[in-house]
C-alpha cells in the first residue's frame, strides 16, 4: 500500500497570512516529496485547515525530531496539529447488534487490504456475529446489555477497548445508546452510521418514521458520536430512491445498502486522516 | 401532443377482488385502446389505485355517457373516481415573490409545450417577475401583501383564481404563507416547493439551518399544501452533494437547480394525472 | 416471506384490445387476490407485456388446471407466457474468479433471506472463492480452465448445472468468456456484471480505459449475456462520480460497489420475475 | 461578488520539490491573503498542478510586476501559469441552433449574476433564439449556415468573435460540426455539451441509439472542443434514470435537464478558473 510510506500532517488553527509558506518551507527544508495537500479557509470563522502528504524517502527528521522542530512553528500560528504515520495501523474495534450488513462490509474490506489498520476485537450485546467474526479471524467478546447491567457492561467494553489499544471504535448498526461517560472518553474516536437522512427521522425507528411520512428518498448517516444523540458531527450522507410501492420493510431493505456504504466510507476517511472536525461539523478532505 | 386524443381515469377504493377484471371489461366493452395502465395495491391498508389512459379512436361513449354507466360500478366498489381527458386544458395560476429560478423553468417548459395546461396568470407580492412574465405573454399581477392587508390581499387571489378558473396552483418560490382558508378552498390544489429536504429543516431558512448542520447532501420537496406548514403530501424530492467548501450562500445556489427540477416534475405529473393522494401521502403512477 | 403463497403470471404479446379485460376476468374468476400488476405497452412495436402476482389463498385450480384453462387465451392472444410460484426456489449458480465483492455481497444477501432461491454450488477457474463458499455452506467446484482444456472445463461446468438443475447462472466477476455453445444452451439465464456504465467501455479493462478517457463518472451493468460480448439486454445501471484525484486503481476500488449493487439487483429482480426480454432490451417491473 | 477582489494563479509543471514553497513564499511576501487554494499531483506522470485564490486588499504588486517577479520563479520550475484577476468580465459567446433549453439556463444564470463575465453575442444558424436574445438584451447574430456557404460562414463567426473579444465560446446545443480551422484558432476556449454519457453514443442522434441499446441511464457531457468530434477533454458528466417505460422522444426531454445542467457547471468552472487540461483530460479544482 501506498500509505506505508509516508507521513500526514493534520493542522488547524486561526487563518493568518504566512501559514502555508511557513509549512511548506518546513517540509521543503527537510526533504519531503509532497504527495497530495488539500486546504481549506472558513473564511467567515477566519480559521484554516490543512492535510498535507508525503513520501519520506528523503524526509531527513523522525516523529521525534519534527515534534522538537515543528513545536515553536506550531505555537506561533496556535496551530492544533497531529503527525500521523501511513504505516501505522491503528486499533479499531467495532460494536455491533443483530443486524449484520455493515460488519460484512467492513470485514470483507479489511481482509482485502482497504483499510489501514487492524481489527483487533468485535463487541457485540448478542451472539449472532459470532461465526462472522470467527471467519475473518477477529476475535468476538459477547458483552449482553441490560438496564440492570449497563454500567458494568460499558466497564467491561471500556477495559477491552483499552487492554487493545483502541483509537477509533465503529458503531456498524450497535443498538444500544453509550452513555455520556462511555462518549467523553473518547472525543472524535466513536464512528456511528443512522439509518436516516440526519436532522431527519432521529431517534429510533426512521424507517417506519419516513415510511409514515412518505419520503421519496431515504438515507443513511454516518457521523462522530457526541453526548448530544444523533447530533454529532455529519461524516457523510447518501440517499436511495423509494416510491409509494415500498413498505417499511422494503426501505429497511434498500436502506442497507446506503447505510453500509456510508459507514464504510467514514472509516475509510478517519483512517486515511482526512477528517477534522471543527464546531459541529466535518471537514472531510479529498 | 400524444395526450390530445386520450383519457384517464383514476381510481382509488378498497381493494376487492374483482374491481380490475370489472373496469376492464367496461373500458374493452367500450373499444377502449388502453395505452398505459398502472395499479398500486397498499396491502396494510387493503387499498386499490388505478390509472389507466386509453387513445379515444375507437371509445364509443363520451364523457356524459361514460358518467352514466360507471357510477352503478363505482358505487359497487366504493370508488373515488375521476374522469380527465388528455385534450384538456388546465387552467394554473403560478405565485412568485422575488427568486425567479423556478418561475424561469416553469414558463419555458409551458412555451415548448411540456405541460398540458394553460398559465393564464401569474400572482407575486413583488414586481420582479413582471418583465419574464410580458415575455411569456401571461397575465401579471401585482398582489402586495403586508401584516395589514393579509386577508383584502387572500381576497383579490382568489377572485383572480376565479375569475381564471384556475384548477392548480404552484407556489414557485412564493414567500408568503397562505391562510388556512385559503388553502382550504384548494385542497390538493396547491403545490408547493420547500428548500429542503423534508422533514429535514421545515421552516424558514433551511439553506442556513442545514449548513449549521453540516449536512453533506442538501435537497428539496416538492408537496401539496395543506393546513400544516410544510407537512402536505410529498410528491418528489431531490438532493445535491455539498462539502465543508461550500457556505450558506454557495447551498443556495446549488439548491435553487435541485428546487427547480423538483417543483416541475410535480407540476408536470399532476398535469398528467399521474398522482393519487390518500392520507397523507402520495401514489405517484410511473 | 410473502413470495410463498404466490403465484405470478409473464405475458407479453402483440397489443390487442382485450387481453388485459381477459386475463382479469380469467384471474377472478379462479378467486385470485391480485397483489401487485403492472403492464407496459410498447406502442410502436404494438407489443404488451404484463406481470401480475397473486395471493394463492383463495385460488381454486392448481398449475396443471390453469395450463389447460389458459391456453386457450394464450392462444387467441399469440402469448408468451409464464406461470411462477413464488414458493419454488430455483437453483442459482454463481460463477466467480479472483474478485469476490460481488460474491461476498450475493452469499449474505442469500444468507438473510433476500433471495428466493438456492444457490447449490459456485464454480471457479481459482481457489480463493473455497474458503467463503464453505463458510456459507455451498458446495464449491474448482474447474481450472486454460486455453487447451477450455472445451472440457465447459462439459464439466454444462455438467454441474445439469446435475443442480440451474436455472439461473450468475457470473460474479467471472474472468473467462463464455463459448457460443455455452451461451446458447441458456438463453436468458446467465446474467454477468460488466465493470462499465456499457455501451462505453465494453471488452477488457474498462477502468484503465475510463482513466485514460477522463471521464467524471464510472459505472457498472448488469445484463444477461448473448452471443455477442457485452452485448446482451441491460439489466440495471449505476454510476459513481470520480474525479481527476483518482487514478486507475482508485477507479477499480470504487468501481467495486456499483459492481456488486447492479449484479445484486439483476439477481433480485431475475428471481422476482420482474424482467421481460424483448429484442435486445428489458421490461423491468417494479 | 467575491471575486471582485480577488487574483487566481494557475499552474501547471513538472512535479518538483519547493514548488509550493517557492509559491507560497512569493505570495506571503507581497501580503496576498489566501482564500482558497488546492493542488493536485499526478504521481504516474509526475506533474503538479496548483491554483491559488488570494485577496487583493494587502497585496503590493500589480500584474506588471507580478509578471516581472514570477518569471524567473516560473523558468526554475519549467511552468506553464496564468494569473487572472477575479473582477475582469471575460466576453463569453454563445453559439445554439434551435433547442434553446441551454440558452435558457445560461441567459438567467448571467442575468442574475452567477457568471462573472459578459455575454455581448450570440450567433445562431436559426432566428429562434431572437426574442430571448432580446429578452436579455444580448446582441443577436444570425448566420446561416449551409454545405456551400460553411467556410464564408465561419469566416463572419470569426470576425464576430474577434470584434467582441471573445475568449469563451460556447456552444449551447449548436448543431453545427465546427471545422478544424476554427477549432485551431480556439484552443480551449470552446465548450460544447455532448448529449450523451461520452463515450457511449458518440456522433448523431445519442438519445436515439441510447433507446436502441436499452440502457437504464442517460447522461450528458460537457468538453473542451478539439479537432476530433466529440473527443475533447471531459469537464462534467452527469446522468438520469431512465426504464422501458421511456420512448425515444422521453429520453430527449429527460435527457434537456442534464444538458444545461452540465453546460452551465462546465462554463462556471471555466469562468471561475477552475480548469487545467492536459493530455485529453481535465483537473477541475473544488
Amino acid at each position: 500500500m501506498e500509505m506505508d510510506h509516508t507521513a500526514i500532517l493534520l493542522i488547524d488553527c486561526p487563518d493568518r497570512k504566512g501559514v502555508v509558506a511557513t509549512i511548506a518551507d518546513f517540509l521543503y527544508r527537510h526533504g519531503a516529496n509532497v504527495l497530495h495537500a488539500d486546504q481549506h479557509q472558513d473564511n467567515d470563522q477566519k480559521l484554516f485547515f490543512m492535510r498535507v502528504e508525503w513520501d519520506l524517502a528523503d524526509f531527513d527528521i523522525d516523529a521525534e525530531a519534527f515534534k522538537r522542530e515543528f513545536l515553536p512553528i506550531a505555537a506561533k500560528f496556535e496551530m492544533n496539529w497531529r503527525l500521523e504515520y501511513g504505516k501505522t495501523r491503528p486499533a479499531v474495534a467495532i460494536f455491533v447488534s443483530r443486524h449484520l450488513h455493515c460488519l460484512v462490509d467492513l470485514l470483507y474490506r479489511y481482509q482485502i487490504g482497504e483499510f489501514q489498520c487492524v481489527i483487533p476485537l468485535i463487541i457485540s450485546n448478542h451472539t449472532d456475529a459470532k461465526p462472522l467474526a470467527d471467519f475473518y479471524g477477529v476475535p468476538f467478546h459477547h458483552v449482553p446489555v441490560t438496564a440492570a447491567n449497563k454500567a458494568e457492561a460499558e466497564r467491561r467494553q471500556v477495559e477491552l477497548l483499552e487492554a487493545n489499544n483502541v483509537s477509533l471504535t465503529v458503531l456498524a448498526r450497535y443498538m444500544q445508546v453509550l452513555s455520556s461517560d462511555f462518549v467523553a472518553r473518547h472525543p472524535r474516536k466513536i464512528i456511528n452510521v443512522h439509518h436516516s437522512f440526519l436532522p431527519a427521522f432521529s431517534g429510533a425507528k426512521p424507517y417506519h418514521a419516513a415510511f409514515e411520512r412518505g419520503v421519496k428518498l431515504i438515507g443513511a448517516t454516518s457521523h462522530y458520536v457526541t453526548d448530544v444523540l444523533d447530533e454529532g458531527p455529519i461524516i457523510e450522507q447518501d440517499v436511495i430512491r423509494v416510491s409509494h410501492r415500498d413498505n417499511a420493510r422494503d426501505l429497511i431493505h434498500k436502506g442497507r445498502d446506503v447505510e453500509r456504504t456510508v459507514l464504510s466510507r467514514a472509516v475509510q476517511w478517519h483512517l486515511q486522516h482526512r477528517i477534522l472536525c471543527y464546531g459541529n461539523k466535518t471537514v472531510v478532505f479529498d
